[in-house]
């Protein structure tokens, strides 16, 4: 078998792949919105009988929220797990999108063709590439290069309510030797990337409570407690000087990285100051001493994401507000464990209160960082696979971002993931007039080709 | 003429006056938001007629934005002028008021019958005590006891852009020989008081622009400037441990209040812990070493009454937002220059923002503080007249807001002013559910009555 007339029949039946994943994305399937609870799960019923018409077995399973697809191929050698997610953003704000969301189009731009519409690069795009490395491969020699199974999920844009006990309830049939996970982007057009960390992260909304109600600044302005100002005092106590966060322990578990990322790194010559001048900004504005790569895959941070209080209208209102809320983040990397950051920060926001005022909980959330162990030798034949396929060699990165799923994996499984995607920076998922760029698709398809193939003599 | 057949006739007649007052709170005349511009005017409207109905000669006069109502009646002896006005507070937050804001109601509660609604209390409520004064001695004696002209404005919650240019262009017609202001409250349920002091007001809102989108918090996080976290820094970098603002040169024009007025004061026997505690606090929040009554009356603040950035629904959204704003109020004594506060706060903040950061000032006003001069024997006779109907005697008092009507009636026609007022401080004014007691309104209606009995001998 060589993978020549694999990717050669790829190249021909473009056209074909192209049209199933424009009939996927023409599927409403918006996971937050209870209004669109028949769209996922048919976009679930299209999956399984696409997965079906390749060879797989492939079912709908039911969970408590939308529907899970699992599906399995036979084939020699370990087993390969694939997942993507089959659900959705919301389109808000509507107006801005230039065409309808759910009625994608190929377009003509200045970098190419691109694939419009909701879901075209978040997820729905990225895990067609597989399926249609799958198809082709059965098409040209009748079956795969491995043992193949899939895990589509219909809830990773609403917080995966359902997909941990999925994996409890199910954790002999989806261990597997590693995972594959389609869902994250080149580092630059001609450059592949393996991720091989992401950040962890804290959620939590605090409101500040001062007085009963809200006063009158004239009457008793410079007596009473401002819970705005409270907030804010707070709030700006968690970094110094320096941008280091202040609390206390916060940096317990974290590392400095491995030699090796950090040339792997250095190798990328990644532009910081087009980078921060793409979106406005010239200067890094984080950890003093560090550079900006590993500001954003290597430190921890702290966000304030949002802030409330008092009167907001046009024109002034001379309110003392009986209270103010903000939605503050923390971005976590190593072992930093999110409940102890969650109870640091509560104890250092109730030494901070002054005795009039009180704080309320409203929501918080937290998961892990993940690192990868680089050990599984999959690795190795992926970055082969993909430095064969596009212009420069693929690289090992890391991610500012978070992805549940491989932390997911590594705890409940005992399973590592190697995050591979095409999406590129202007992709604008979870915004308006979301895209994916033909070549990505194309490339990605050819790639999951190369690395089907790379991964058949594993043991 | 004897003032009991006026006051007699007042008591039969309050279920009248509070009819009348009920229907000028139906109109929803919130000056701030052009939304109810056709509201203010109605407002206006109906004044005129009422005003009219007594008598009096009363004319909507047109400016740059809501109308202003002025209108003169004969009478012996020099002018006094009535300022209120008719405009009043937005509604927000709506979901805490118990009773539709513009539909006013007459509660029994626990410390007699009140009446509910916005504007009862400021101002509606307190003007039309003078009016219906007025209308009572025009029924018993066809005539006022003195020369009458009132001003009522429709700005007065959003600034009063139209005020200045308005008494430039009418000063001739304007001028009195005082002005008699009812804005303000009495110092205690059974004690009136005059207010002899005014504080200044500034108000500036600002807004701190960072990246030119909102960014992914994963994504550029640890890196990207937060302008939230910018405006907090700004905003908490106003006071400092003491309580005390940081602007340099801030307190020139500060003085220590005379002996005078500090016995008056302490004559009060004000209860501190009760005034807090009525709203829910428990402690002094202000400058250390200084008393309650100073820090309310005869010091300048600093508050921050409204600031909004970022995402502000429900839970959570990893982003960084492009900017942040916040409304910053200072309250101003003695000779504090407003202009001079403006732009060394506007040097803070220039010299606070980094480079990646810009500020837009959405919006400014400022308004000095007013001390009264005493010497015009109106005081003395408001204060036997006030003493005459309460039951305790009428002090002079100072006051934490800020009307800057009385410095404008100061600078632009050199008059002084008489600040008296029957709101109470539980009158939730500026806030949900503002009530105004009716027997504020009755025993207004009479006080007013007596003083403009007392003034009708002054030369």
């Amino acid at each position: 078998m060589t993978i020549r007339a694999v990717l050669d029949h790829i190249d021909s039946n473009l056209p074909k792949s192209l049209a199933r994943l424009l009939e996927l994305l023409r599927i409403e399937s918006i996971s937050t919105d209870p209004a669109f609870k028949d769209q996922c799960i048919k976009a679930a019923d299209w999956l399984v009988s696409d997965l079906k018409s390749i060879g797989f077995q492939a079912e709908k399973r039911k969970t408590a929220g939308h529907p899970m697809v699992v599906a399995h191929h036979e084939g020699t050698g370990p087993q390969f797990l694939f997942y993507g997610h089959y659900d959705v953003q919301p389109i808000d704000p509507i107006k801005l999108w230039n065409s309808p969301p759910f009625l994608p189009t190929v377009e003509n731009t200045n970098n190419g063709q691109v694939i419009r519409g909701r879901g075209s690069s978040d997820d729905k795009g990225q895990l067609m590439t597989f399926v249609e490395a799958c198809r082709a491969w059965k098409s040209v020699y009748k079956k795969l290069p491995a043992k193949v199974s899939i895990l589509f999920e219909g809830e990773e844009e609403s917080g995966s309510p359902s997909l941990i006990p999925f994996l409890k309830n199910n954790s002999a049939e989806l261990k597997s030797s590693i995972a594959l996970i389609c869902d994250t982007g080149l580092y630059d057009n001609d450059t592949p990337g393996i991720v091989t960390s992401l950040r962890g992260t804290v959620g939590i909304e605090l409101e500040i409570i001062g007085p009963n109600k809200d006063l009158h600044s004239g009457k008793y302005g410079g007596l009473s407690t401002n819970p705005i100002r409270v907030l804010n005092k707070i709030l700006t106590g968690l970094h110094d000087d320096n941008g280091k966060i202040t609390l206390p322990g916060f940096y317990d578990g974290v590392s400095e990285i491995s030699d090796e990322l950090r040339k792997q790194w250095e190798s990328l010559s990644f532009n910081e100051t087009k980078f921060l001048n793409d979106v406005g900004l010239s200067e890094p504005a984080g950890e003093k001493g560090r550079t900006a790569l590993e500001m954003l895959w290597a430190r921890p941070t702290c966000d304030v994401n949002g802030i409330s209080g008092g009167y907001q209208g046009e024109g002034f209102k001379t309110v003392i507000a009986s209270k103010a809320s903000a939605k503050v983040s923390f971005r976590l990397v190593g072992k930093q464990d999110p409940k102890k950051v969650v109870s640091n920060f509560k104890e250092y926001v109730q030494k901070s209160l002054p005795l009039d005022c009180s704080v309320n909980y409203v929501a918080e959330k937290g998961s892990k960082a993940t690192e990868m162990s680089l050990s599984h030798p999959a690795f190795e034949k992926a970055r082969d696979a993909l430095s064969q396929e596009w212009s420069k060699p693929a690289k090992f990165i890391g991610s500012g971002g978070s992805i549940p799923i491989a932390g997911y994996f590594k705890e409940i499984l005992d399973m590592d993931s190697m995050l591979i995607g095409f999406g590129r920076h202007d992709d604008q998922i979870h915004s308006p007039n979301e895209k994916y760029d033909l070549e990505s698709f194309h490339k990605g398809i050819r790639s999951w080709a190369r690395i089907l193939n790379e991964l058949s003599d594993l043991e």
